[in-house]
Formats: structure tokens, C-alpha cells, sequence
């Protein structure tokens, strides 16, 4: 019987009917309104008729279901996509979910075939198939974004090589650095960042499907089929820990946190170098804002708007263990709160990223500014114990030395490499001429050749690893 | 010159104008989607024309504004009103915020007295502001429910104060307690919740606006005159702080985060005595769901859906602190991460509120359940070490009987009070008839008359005090 | 009979026979370490003897207590006081936490009537009063330090009222602020953090004692003559409520957590002012760390850690919300984790309030840095809109003005200030001579005259508020 | 000159003295206190001297240090382990951590050998690196605690494989489950869980060190010889991320935190099935406790204290979130904040896991119970309904019609399976003699075939996999 029900012999035309014969009145409309989830979770549309297509075929390739209504669901499910594509389907709240929406349409495009589509399957399998689905696209999708923005910053890094800007401990000059050198720091970062994702998307990556309510179901599924035809790694291998677990989610969700976190690091760094005190880069004007009342103005909003979503999506990983902490076993509605979070951290990540790839490719640089800061702060004092030890002190010694030596060019207002053989021989006549060569910004960065220092030649290396890793 | 502007007069028309000169391109669309607070802020507008209808009032007072600009003013801010509740009020992206969509239609409506409205301000002290007027509004709409939610626990637990239930500690059956008693117990936390907000309220309803920038201005404000307008109780004294303070929307949610911990454990509370091993409640229908797959369901989806929502709160909570650890002063982009938290934050509550008053005034209590479970695990073997006491023995050596007569009792399956005198006797001859009443459930509630013990006098005294309390 | 047992009489001297009779086996090693507390509870040693003293003191005027036991109790817990304090009280794992660890040397010293002491009480309500005890002391010494900070704070801006600083927003330079006035900005802060505090106090400062384990007790207490002699604020007015309650240690961690957001706020800007980029403040030696490797560091570690040890304080307020969330009443072991988290909480807040005290009476400031850094960033650009404004110019048109004047200096690589009369007469004819009164530093903070502005006069103002409030 | 230094000659004998010729006060003694990070990074001492060793080896191979200087410093550090071992050695405050304690005690015992081992190397990179190898040992150690206590779940599933419990959804009796299958779905979470641990380690085990400050060096260091010495798998790429990367911290107690979530729902079910109203198991009393007022209580203090635990975990990963979030680059103090949170995760964890390795070999388990409680709540109403489908009904109908029945049955206060078949078919004619077998609990339990499901024999599979697994 695969005619279409006229649509008052629907039981799911209103859901509340699904459960009527047990129930003596109806919920109330702020109950409704408060447990419902559709105005959000309909953004899992696709995933939930893709979940429904691999579960009818298997259905059908298993017998439990006939062709004829395995053609009918799939015609009707071709039917509800283009509906939802074209805007035209009507979600209704009273249907609570995604999967009810759909599965009443479905039933009454195509009838009993419709009804026959829930075999073997509950909604408590069928939303941890949908959101898993749904996020390893988006992981993927991510994925891709953070390769982006590691290409940019490789390319500003292989153009900036050999600009030397201070280094800082403690935001105190310490040494001098490489500007593309600081920037491949946070290319590791992202690539960390990347190998994580990947990671948690093994574990996202597995089908519920199958595990019915919680117990498993007494048709003869073939769980194995369904995870192919969904590209899925493997099948939950317990029903009660399929329908219940939200560690792909919480995993997720400290993942991104990282991103963010670096993301936030990043910020700060760029808003310090946007400030007149630093003056070390400028940021495009598309990526700025002004001020309605001081007509000066040029605010890196962007960069700050980030470093606050950071606190966004940290939140929401604190809010997710929250919800899980001390939560028994199986479903429970609780988990129903797993999807906000997710989808906003989802969408965060997604904006912040795209931006910072097309922001951080219009980075300038004034080179002469952050020299000009190198040259503030004694950054060549560390090479200038090292000369000494050269020289024949011990370390310690020479670190001694340096700091008397370090006090006499404060106590002149002037850097060290301003003060004069004459003056730095009183204080230690080991010291010759070739010192003024290791006081210089460019002798010191030349110098820092360790695998994974700042010298340019190795930090042009670096980019060509980088090259090679990410295409 | 109050007659309105033609559209392109209007520097606000986009709002991106209003830092034009300075700009050599326009925001990308993604930034602009990215940085545009409006499709949230919106929800503020009520607070934006109620400030600033206080604002021109003083700058109208102060000679600042004339008499027909303040004219001017007041009719437009009237018909955007009357715009923005018919919806016909067209939102802009391109305004980035509630601020400059409302101030570019008013320019739009009455010309230059538009553009004067924003002397001496800024939209640092005008967001605050708003969020301010907003949030007190809120509070005290929450107020009035947390009042509410207490009444009905209050109702509730005068129907049920002689109503005996197992009293718990570690989950395990430790002394009778009265049903109504129990409820009181969260009348107690929902009245500390109430004081929190109050005090809260104290520090929310401070005036942010004069502060300008961040500096102050040079025009002559009255700040104490818009405090009084807007019914504030003071006036931020430190422009600097008035700007750049988000403790206000922090400890909000803090105190909301401990009414949702109250509403976890109530809800706890709820999911495990409707659970058939419990038993001891039933909560009306239509604040539970059934199961499309098992037709015998009825699931407490309201408690279990508010537990979860605790770790929606707490985590904006955490969002908000992260948010602001280690902000410069004065106002950085970053705050504006502030809202949506906040708005989310309120309206979880509110709902909760609301729906908790509801379903807690339909709960029907299963008296017969709840005494049966008070009967198993020796509920009054306290009583029978006191009741032992009184016949000359010393605490602990009355205790260590104690433990021996449950030994016993529990080797034979049976429960103190099923034990016979005889078998009584043979292990304290001290033991006489009496003691049966000390073994009895309302023997030993009736006993617990300590202020704020749990005999049924006790607990009509504490309904009459709430009572009180809460009229 | 109050001569001392002998020791093996007493049933507390191994905590496990308190309950014996029950229990087959003794308690593993590991669980007697996983479960005991008394290696971080036994803090609570003070509090817990003046708990007793003040239930023994109530105990005895109600007739529970024989007027010898109770003359037993004060000496005996005098003595162990004396013990405590000189070091020679043997804490013992086994007997798991401080307050058994105190009645079992009470009845070893004082027999009987140290049994007797636990009439009427359980540990459910002795710990929850002991906690409250201790933590009222503690808020107390908070706010005295709290005070110590906001004068310190007060003495520097007196000092530094027209030290003339940039003023940020987005940390760009915005408008020139007092130095003065800035720091008052965080007196604001310390302000309400001394205040919130005040206001969880009141909450602390109830007696849970006389709740007994759950539900109150058959003895004839008197709870209000306890609260009295403890000097509490009132009686917990339920039961169930005083025993399973944490809501006071919450509520003072998200106090505790925004002071240390503001010291993380503070220290971020000593961090950014001490860097060669800024060199606006110098720290005092004693306060900085220097480095092994680089001899010219001198790094700010004070205020670095103090804003690291912000994560700590928040992480602690996120713990022990996780820990009260879904508890079902009442006594829960869960409770025994509120301890550490609390402690720590304020061992922090101790001694970062501490040093914050001693380093900022020891900032020195770099005046001349401060103002060089003013004179960058056109930060006196509003100053000239609003010149022009007085000139007849609308605010919209004057912005836009001043717009093209900052970027013909920005062109030229010189502020505003520097322009010549001429050069800004051909951007706007009306401008004048007067013009360089507004541009200049002091001219433009002098102006900002309105309450809680940053011009000197109103910096006096408030510090002479302050003053007062804090005296 | 390998011949010791006097001891006055170290300038590590007092750490402040490292920085002495630029600084002109010495540290105060709360400042000394505040920085210092002895107490607890002391720890880390095995860990340093391994990095120490293998930064000497590598020194000497790369002829930067001579044989004799070698041999010093191995003959030195081989006597400082002796001496942390056996408790002698002297730990001082003022050497700040534990690397300068151990440094200036190697100095004290082979004089300037001492003092060259730090050639190329920096705090920075250094404690980089020593946490990092304790770290690796730890999660090796707490990935065999994981594995043992999967196999103690996995015996208990076998030893349970047929017994049947209600399977809970919204704590309501669902379906019937093996008490096997439910244990096995813990199983499921700490696979996951040590999967997690895995894969951090990999990011964990690379070496930072070579790194110096933040820039590298300029000594020809040979990095990845002392990353084969260390047995790490690679080498951190850039220096700057090096010293200033904690995002192994953080993952860390992200996998930390959801093993904690884990252990919190089970304790969690623990707690429920301990409780009289289930008794569907006992806990050994060595991990239990009694009440000194309530003799009849034994209460599962071992699982509640660890569902509290789970909030202290949470509250560390937050802090460290929080740490970092905002951070310039490089090395700041702040970072020093990383170590209390990580070392006390890790105690936690590995108390936790030990402990319920024992408790859970030692449960034991109600049979009886769980059954009766599995025939509460019509727990075989989808096998009817399943039935009704075989016998022809569609779905949805079939589901209406076992509504209905449960209906019938509640009404009559008793169990579908208590219904006669007259009564039945009164409600659908269709059903027969044979429905019975579906509606007894093996029947059901029997019937859930698929993989993961319930049936004994599918729980079976499931041992043998998992016991082939962890072999």
C-alpha cells in the first residue's frame, strides 16, 4: 500500500499524536515551544535524509523492506530536499524536530512506505547519526581553512624572513627575532590545531545507527552496509554507549577551543602591533572601524572581536561537560542541549578563520619600526656573553660582566652597541672591535642557526617544509 | 534647520560614511557580517529610546539642546517606537548596531536635530547604558518569577507536611523527613537567589552615560539629572570604568548560574522520583514526552531538558569571565561578545521559571510510595540509639547496639520496627514496649522539632514565615 | 563518669569502629587516602573548636550537658587548642578528617564528656559551620586588604592627577587621560569587589548547627543562643537546605573570580607599561625577575603570574559549580570537594592582594613617556570637533573635517598640533589661532570637567570621595 | 678546572644573585614566595636530570663540552639523584624551581662543569622539556590504568552477560538489557579515553629544548640526538612556539576531563543502584562508610567522592583555557601557572582509576532485583509492538495499539506480561497464545541480535573482542 494517507490519517501530522493513547492531554504550548528543537536542528536536514537513504537501502537490500517502497521513500525524500533547498518546506514546531518534520512529510508524500522508513531505528540513534554526519563535514570544511591560513602566514613569513623585529619575554625585549620567523610560530599552532581535528573526526566518524532506542532491535540490520554506504570508519559497538555518548562533541569542542585560543594569542599580538606605541604592522582598512566621535580613529575590530570569541567557544565546551557530568545511562533529553553549542562553535570557527586568511594576507609590515623597537632593550646582550665566553669567561662570569656593562649604557640613556670600545674595554679588555659585529640586530639573528631558530636561512627552511607538508 | 535631511544628506545613511576621510575602502561584506551586532542588539532598542529620550531631556534642560531640536527629538524617537513595535522598522547590516539604526532613522525623520542627539555621547556610554536599562528590567521580571516559583513550593509543601519520605544522605535511606520539608528546601535557595539578584540590581542600575568615549566631555552635563530620569541609582564615577565595566553582566551570571544548579538538583530530584524504582511522584502530562519507538513511555522531558539547560548557563558564565581576563582599558571590541551570552542567559531562565511554576503546581505525590521507601533501610535506627540514650546508655555504645539490632534485622530480611520485643531484648535488655513508637515513621518526624527540623509544626511554621515573606 | 577512658575504650580511636558493628572489613589503605581529608580540612581546626565550645556552651544552658562535662569540654579543647598551635597534635589519616581528629583527643583527654559533645549534632552540620566560620575571617581580612589596595591606589592618583597619559580604546590612542584618573578606574573596581564580598558575607554568616545529619534532632536545642555566641547573622532555616548548601562557597568564588579578573586587567596594563614600547612606569627591583641567559631582562613577573594565577581562581569557581550541579539533597559526599578548591581561592586572593598593596606604592612613573606617547595618535582630535562645533559646524560635518585634517598630518607624519594655522585654514576657513588651546594635552583634559571625567579637578574630587568612604 | 667551587663563589647559591649587577634590591620575601615554584615543580626532578643528561651527552658529542666537564657532570648529577632519593637533599626557596636548585648544587659538587651545562639551553626551553617527559611517563601510567580497568569491566560483562536489567531512557524503564551489555558500554568510553591519551603523547613527546630564550642559539647544538636520547619522536620546529606552547597541557586535561565525565557516570549509576529503591548491587564495604549518628548507613563514599572529583579536573582545564588565552608570545610567567592544575589532574586520575579497578572487581550484583525491577514499567511493550507488525499491523498503528494496552494493564496496577490473552485480544483480536514469549524479558533480550545489541551472545562477541584487544 504505497498510496499516499490522506494527511488527517498521519499519526505524526501532529507529533503529540505519536504518544496519544498513554497520554490524557495535550502539552502545553510553552512546553512545546521549551523542549522542541527544530529552529535549530534543522540545519541537520542534509545529513538526516542521507542517514535515512543508507538506512532504507540497507532496509531494503536486508528484505525488511519491498523495492516498491524503497523507491517510494527515496522518490519522497528527493522531493523533501528539493523542498528544503528551495525554501518551500514548512517546519513546524509542533513536530519538535528535524526527523519528525521530515518523516511526517515523507509519509505524506509517499504514505505507508513513510511509516515502514522507521524500522529498526529510533530518534535517540538517528540524531547521533545525524549530528555525526553533519560534523565531520563541517571538520573537513574546517580542515581546509586552517591549511589556508597556514599558507598565508607561510607566505608572509617567506616574504618577511629577514625583517628582524624584538623579541619578547615577558614583553621585554629579549632577543632579536625574525618578524616571518614569529609568524611560523603560529603555523605550528594551526597545524597542531589540524592534526587534532583529524583526529577527533576517527572518533565522529562512527555510525549509532542500528542501536535503535538503546537496546539494539530484533530486525535483522546490517550495521556494517549502512557505515559503507555512509563513508563512516566503523560502527558503535555498544547500543547503549551509541545512543548516549557525546564525547565526539565535547572533543570536538576542546579542539576548537585551541583554535581559538590561538586565534586569541594572534589577536593580542596584532592589536599590540596596530598600537601607536608599536606601529609594527598596519591592518587593511576593509578589516578596520572608526569612531563616531573621535574622527582619528582606525580600530583593528577584527582581531579584537576574535580574541572575545575565544570566551564564546570556551563556554560552550564548559557548558557541554557540564551537561554530561554525572548524567546516567542511555539517552536522556539533556543531550538535546548538545546542539547549540556545537553549531555556534561550528559557525565561529568557520567565520574567524575565513577572515583571518584574507586579513592576515593584507598584513603590512613597517619594517623600520620594529628595527627601530630591536634596537631598544639590549637584545644583543645575550651575544655579547656569548662573545665573552668565546673570549675564555664562563658563562656566568660573562653574564656578570654583561650586566655591569648593560647598567653603564642605561645609566647613558644610550643601547649597548652605542657605547664605545673605550667605554666597554674599561669594563672588560677582553672585549675588540669584531664586538660591534655581534652587537649588530642582523650578526645576532645570522647567528641563531639551531634547527628551529630564527636565523633567515632557517626559517627559510622552515617554509619550504611547510610548502611541501601542506599541498 | 529641523527639517529632515534628504536620504544622502545623511552621513549615517551607510554607516561606514561616518569614518569615510579617513578610509581608502570600504568593510568587506564579511567583516561587516563578522562585526554587525544588529541582528542581536536589536532586542535593546526599547533601552536605546528610553536613554535616549533621558539624554536629550537634559541636554534640553542644560541649554545644549533647543526647545524645538527637543521637540524634534522626542517626535521622532515616538514614531520609531510606534515603527520598530508594528515591525515595519527596517533593520540595517550596513548600521552595524541598534545604536546607529535607530540614530540614522531619526536623522532620516527630523534632520539635523537628529544629529545633535549624539552631543556629548558616544556609543561606549550608550551601549552600557543600554544593556544596563535592559538587564534591570529583566531582573526584576525574574524576580518577579523566582517569587512565584517559591509560592508554589510553598502551597505544595503545606498539602504535604505530615507526608512522609525517606530523608537521604549519599542517596541511601538515612531518617524520615516530611515531603513538605523537602520543597522547603528549595524555597531556601530560591530566596537566596532572589537576594542575589537584588544586590545584583544595585550595581546594574548605575548610569554609565556622560562618560562619552572614554574620558568624559567637555559639555556641560547633568549625569545626576538622567540617573534620576532613568530611575538609576547612581552614576558611574570614573569614565574610564563606565566604558570598559562588564562586572555587572558578569556577576549576573553568576547569580543566574546558581538559580540553574538549584534547578539541576530539583530536576535530579524530579527524573529520579518519577522513575518507576522511585515512584514517588507523577508529573502531569503535558510536561512529558512518549517515545515513537516504546509505546509505554512517559518521559520527564521539563526536568531532564532544564538539568541540561545548567550547562548552558554555566557556560556563558565561563564565556563572559574569559571574555574579559586581561582587557586593557578602556573599551575594546572584544565587549561587545558581552550580549548574546547575556541574552541568552536571561531567557534561559525565564523559561525555566516560568515552566517550573507550572509543572511544580501539577505534581501529585504518591503517598503510599514514598512511606513504603521510608519503611526500608532502617530509617529510625537514630531514634533508637537516642531512645537508648534516655535509658542511661552513652552515645557511642548506643550507636554500636544500634548497629548490631540492624545486623540483625537485615540478616532477616526485615526492617527494625518488624523486629519482636523478644528479639529486641535479647540484644539491649533495656529495650521495652515503648519502643515501637520511636520506631514508627511519624513517631520520629513528630520528634525533630528543631527550628528548621523536619516535624510537621516545624514545617507549618516555616510556610507561615514564607508566607509573610513573600507577600 | 568523665575520667578519661582508656585509650583503647575509646571507639574513635580508629575511625573505623565507629561503624564496625555494620561492617565486615576494615577500609583499604588507598580508599582511607582517597576518601580521608584531614590533610587539607584540619585548616579548619580553629573554627571547629569555637563551633564546639558554642554547641557545648548551648548544650549545658539547655540542660542537655551536665555543668561538669561541659567544664571537661572547655578544658579539653583548650588544650588542644595549646596542642595545635605548638605543633604537637598528631593528625592521623585514620581517623579521616579534623573533626574527628579533635573529638577523638577530646574524649582521650576528657572521657564521657567528650563522647557527650556530639549530642545533637551530626558531621554534616558541624562541617558546613565550621566552613562558614572560617570563611567569614577570611572575607573579613579580604576586605581589609581590598581597602589597603583602594587607598594605595588613591595615594597614586593624587600624586598623578595631571600626569597627562593616551587614553585607549582598541588600544589605539584616543583621547589624553590623567594618569590619576585611570588608576581610579580600578578603585572602582576594587570598590565593588569589596562590596560584593560584604554582601556574600551575610549569606556566609549562618548557622547550619542543630540540622543535625539531615532533619533536625529530638533534642531540645537552642540554635539561636549558638548563632549569638558565634556571632552569626541567623539560623538556617531548613534542615535538609543547611547540610547539602555550597551555594556560599560558589557565590564567593565568582566574587573571588572577578577581583582577579580586575588584577588580571591591571597587571595586562603593568605588563604593557613596564615594556620597552611604552616604558610609561618602572616596578620597583624587588618585584621583577631578571633572566639566566639574558643579562639586560628585567622582567615583570609579579604581575605576569598574578594574572595567570586568574586561571586558577576561575578554574576553581568552574569546579565546584560542576560539583553542586544535579546533587540531589541533602549530604552528599561529593561536598568533601569544595574544601580545596575554596582554600586555594583564598591563599591567592591573600597574597596577590598582598603584593599588589606593596608594588603599586612602589610604581614610579615615567611622565615625560606618558605624554611623548599622548602627542602620538591624534589624541586631541575630538577636542577639535568640538571646536568647530562651537564655530557653528553641525557634529556629523566637524567629524568629517577634523577626518581630513588627521589625514593630511598623517600624510605630512605629524600630529594635528603640528599643523600650522595656515595649513589648517585651507582644510577650514573658520578655524583660528585659539585653535591650539583645544589641541594641546592639557587644554583638552582640563575640559572634560563633567562628573567622573578625567580633567585634574575631577580626579581631586574623587580622590577626596574615596577618602572619605575608605576612612 | 673541574675542581668544586667554595661555595661562595656560586652565583647560584643565592638565585638573585644571577641578576645582581642590574638590580638594586634583592627579591622581598613575599615576592620570593609569590614566584617561586619549588614547592611543587620539585616534582619534575627526575625528569631534569634526564634532560640534563642527554643536553651533556649531546654537548660533549658535539665537542661544545669536554670529556672531563662531561664525566663531572654525570658523576654530579648521578649524586644529586642518590640524594633526592634518599631524601637529603636540601631544597631552598630562594633558588626559586627545581632546575636552579639542581644546577646549584651541581656547581656546589663539580664547580665550573656545573656552570657550563647550561651552555645553549635556557629555563625556558628547559622546563618546556621536563614537563613534557614527566608528562609522557605519566599518561603511560594512566593508559595501563585504563586498560585494567577495562578488563576488570570486561570480566565483571561476562561473569553478567545473561542477566537482565531494566535498560533506562530518561531514567524510565525502556527496554531490558544484560547488565554485561551495560557495563560494556563503560567499556566503549575509556577505549576512547585511552585512544585520546594516545594520540596527545604524540604531540607531548616532542623536544623543545635547543629552543634556548625564545630564538635558539648560536652553539651548533645537535637537537635531534638529544629528541633519540630522550626517546621523543620529533623536535619542536620553531623556537618561539617551544617555550611559549602549552597546548599540551591543555589537550591533556581536556582527555583528563572527559575521563573524569566518564567515571562521573558511572558513579553516578553506582550511587542509584546502591540505593535502597534500586539495591540492584553492593559495593565491598572497604569502600563504603558509616554514619556516626545513623548506625544503619553505608554509603558509597568511593563513587561520590569521584563524581565530585570530576569538577576539580573540569576546574583545572578551564584554568589553564584561561591561562592562555590572550597571550603574546614568547615565554611569559604567566606560563608558570601550568603546573599545579597538570600535576593534580594527574593524581587525581591516577587515585581514581586505581581505586575503581578494586571497587568494581569487587561488586556484586542483586540479580533478583534487577529483574524485578525490569518487569516494572511494561519494559517488553516494543516487543508487542514488534509482534503486532509480524502479525501484519503498520508501525505506527501497531504502536497505538500497545499504548493502549499499557493503559489497560496500568489501570489494573499490573504488567503487560500479567494481562490474560482474553484481555488482549479484547484489544486486538490479532494477538495470540504465543505473544507471551515476546513479553517475557529473555525472550526480549534474546531477540536484540544486531551488532551492539543486547543478546547475550552479541555481549559475548563484545568480551571476546575487547579481551583480544587489550591482550
Amino acid at each position: 500500500m504505497s498510496t499516499p494517507d490522506a494527511p488527517h490519517d498521519n499519526p505524526l501530522a501532529n507529533k503529540a499524536a505519536a504518544w496519544s493513547a498513554l497520554f490524557s492531554e495535550p502539552m502545553s504550548e510553552l512546553v512545546q515551544r521549551y523542549t522542541a528543537s527544530v529552529d535549530f536542528d534543522r540545519r541537520l536536514w542534509d545529513a538526516d535524509i542521507q542517514g535515512s537513504l543508507a538506512h532504507a537501502e540497507m532496509l531494503a537490500a536486508q528484505g525488511i523492506l519491498s523495492a516498491a517502497d524503497h523507491a517510494d521513500i527515496q522518490r519522497g525524500l528527493a522531493q523533501i530536499r528539493g523542498e528544503i533547498e528551495s525554501g518551500e518546506f514548512v517546519w513546524k514546531l509542533a513536530l519538535e524536530d528535524v526527523h519528525l518534520n521530515i518523516e511526517a512529510r515523507l509519509t505524506e508524500l509517499v504514505g505507508t512506505a513513510g511509516k515502514r522508513l522507521h524500522t529498526g531505528r529510533s530518534r535517540n540513534d538517528q540524531v547521533a547519526t545525524d549530528v555525526r554526519l553533519w560534523l565531520r563535514g563541517e571538520i573537513d570544511l574546517l580542515g581546509d581553512l586552517l591549511v589556508q591560513l597556514q599558507r598565508v602566514l607561510v607566505v608572509q613569513a617567506e616574504a618577511h624572513a629577514s625583517v628582524v623585529m624584538p623579541g619578547f619575554t615577558h614583553l621585554q625585549v629579549a632577543q632579536p627575532v625574525s618578524f616571518g620567523h614569529h609568524l611560523l610560530a603560529y603555523v605550528e599552532m594551526f597545524a597542531r590545531d589540524a592534526q587534532r581535528l583529524q583526529q577527533v573526526r576517527q572518533r565522529v566518524n562512527q555510525l549509532p545507527l542500528g542501536a535503535a532506542a538503546l537496546a539494539g532491535t530484533s530486525y535483522a540490520l546490517d550495521r556494517e552496509r549502512v557505515a559503507r554506504t555512509l563513508k563512516m570508519e566503523g560502527v558503535c559497538q555498544n547500543s547503549l554507549d551509541a545512543v548516549s555518548d557525546r564525547d565526539f562533541a565535547i572533543e570536538f569542542s576542546a579542539a576548537a577551543a585551541l583554535v581559538m585560543v590561538h586565534i586569541s594569542r594572534l589577536s593580542e599580538e596584532l592589536v599590540l602591533w596596530m598600537s601607536q606605541n608599536f606601529g609594527f604592522i598596519t591592518l587593511p582598512d576593509r578589516f578596520c572601524t572608526g569612531s563616531s566621535i573621535m574622527p582619528q580613529k582606525k580600530n583593528p575590530d577584527v582581531p579584537e572581536l576574535a580574541r572575545g570569541k575565544c570566551g564564546r567557544v570556551v563556554g560552550h565546551l564548559m557548558g557541554l561537560i557540564t551537561l554530561m557530568k554525572g548524567q546516567p545511562l542511555a539517552y536522556n533529553k539533556d543531550n538535546q542541549e548538545d546542539k547549540e553549542p556545537l553549531f555556534d562553535t561550528v559557525d565561529t570557527l568557520r567565520d574567524t578563520l575565513r577572515i583571518f586568511c584574507d586579513m592576515l594576507a593584507g598584513l603590512s609590515v613597517n619594517e623600520e619600526a620594529m628595527e627601530r623597537a630591536a634596537l631598544r632593550g639590549h637584545a644583543t646582550a645575550t651575544d655579547l656573553a656569548d662573545y665573552l665566553v668565546k673570549k675564555g669567561l664562563a658563562f656566568r662570569d660573562a653574564h656578570e660582566i654583561v650586566a655591569h656593562t648593560v647598567r653603564a649604557a642605561s645609566s647613558q640613556g644610550v643601547e649597548l652597541a652605542a657605547l664605545s670600545l673605550t667605554q666597554l674595554q674599561a669594563i672588560e679588555p677582553r672585549i675588540e672591535a669584531d664586538v660591534f659585529e655581534v652587537l649588530s640586530l642582523q650578526g645576532s639573528l645570522q647567528a641563531r642557526q639551531t634547527l628551529g631558530g630564527t636565523a633567515p636561512t632557517q626559517v627559510l627552511a622552515q617554509v619550504a617544509r611547510h610548502r611541501q607538508r601542506l599541498s
